[in-house]
């Protein structure tokens, strides 16, 4: 392990719905930083978002719009203080607002998070593997806030291509015992190191981490490949749910 | 902005009890990877227990043991499934068994957290600073499980001379309106971020964030430095506990 690097990708241009983000994004690799294999490409909820025209109309005159748009998207309200809803949204995330978003859109319009942000990880790479040529992994970012602590961090919505978890069950620690603590939960720290160099007003939408091991790109032995099935927790596996 | 590096510290020895945990990291900094100005340091709690001697002996027969110190370092339980407690430790850290750890330490013995975890990120920043010269920010990171999604992520216990939150109140979105979501858990993402290069079980200690904005290290403007004050929430302002 020699070290990694976080590589903001400039160049995006204004995302609009029907665009073309694999090649956009690729493109704005490819006259920058580059566009290697091995690479992990994340890109940010809002752009694909933008690009899948997953978004709506909202008044803002309207003081319940919001709060009729959070509950829609949700399945189940966990808490509530103010305008801050904590829910589970019909996908299985844990979030604030049903991760729907009023910053960074036009005026009168909010961007909902991506009907199934793992297809639309799967979706890019297929971009930059069929298209581009490039065996790089995609990661959907977003940005989550958090019980017990202050601050938000970025989190994997979406992946694909990437292992959402390492499993390190089996593997010694330095003293060669077995590890207790066993699963990492990488694209999280993947997507958390991303927002590092993103930034949340300086309209870098997109980026990547370059030098990652190899075998985190193996997902050949997944059932299924993806955040979804392997990083959100059921009810009733959640301690505080 | 023009990228991170992430970078693993080798060379640090198996830490003991009394060892000055500042010079090894440091020494073993600049024999490879160097050690810079702005250059933000991350040290695994573990390292900093053994140098701090916050170790205690456990009896491995006795099946109550490990239960019995995780109360002793708790002020609260939250939850409990079979050999897993989630409590809030005398600290204020909500985390899995107190946060102590029987793996990577000697059979028979328990690495317990840091007293202080701020303060420790305190000692060691001023070896990196007025022993060897380096303005650094330094960050005492550990691994801990999160509510809601599978998979542990590294995050800061404590840290010196790094802004703990950064505070985007006031400044704009890409399209000129404030931005809503404000508060960045920076500490977490670059301890997250470190433990890319770290893992669990390589026997690397430490890393090395390198390239941040130079203003994230200015924490002159906070009433009081580190991730205690500025991170963990009281249970008060908690929705969850």
């Amino acid at each position: 392990m020699t070290g990694l690097q976080l590589l903001p990708i400039p160049g995006i241009p204004e995302v609009r719905p029907g665009d073309d983000l694999g090649a956009l994004v690729a493109d704005g690799a490819l006259a920058s930083v580059g566009l290697l294999d091995g690479d992990v490409v994340v890109v940010t909820q809002k752009v694909v978002s933008k690009a899948e025209n997953a978004l709506v109309a909202i008044d803002p005159t309207d003081p319940h719009a919001h709060r009729r748009l959070v509950a829609g998207q949700s399945r189940r309200i966990l808490r509530r203080r103010g305008d801050l809803v904590i829910s589970e949204t019909h996908h299985g995330y844990v979030c604030a607002n049903a991760g729907i978003d009023v910053s960074n859109v036009e005026p009168g319009t909010a961007a909902l998070l991506p009907e199934d942000s793992d297809r639309s990880a799967r979706r890019l790479r297929d971009v930059f593997v069929h298209r581009y040529g490039i065996a790089c992994g995609v990661i959907v970012s977003d940005t989550f806030g958090r019980p017990w602590r202050r601050g938000v961090t970025d989190v994997a919505l979406g992946s694909a291509g990437i292992r959402p978890i390492l499993d390190l069950r089996g593997t010694n620690d330095a003293l060669g015992r077995e590890l207790a603590v066993t699963e990492v939960g990488l694209v999280d720290e993947l997507a958390g190191a991303a927002d590092l160099v993103m930034g949340k007003s300086s309209g870098i939408a997109a980026a990547i981490v370059r030098g990652v091991e190899p075998a985190w790109l193996d997902v050949s032995d997944l059932d299924v490949d993806g955040v979804v099935p392997n990083i959100v927790r059921s009810p009733a596996e959640d301690l505080f749910r």
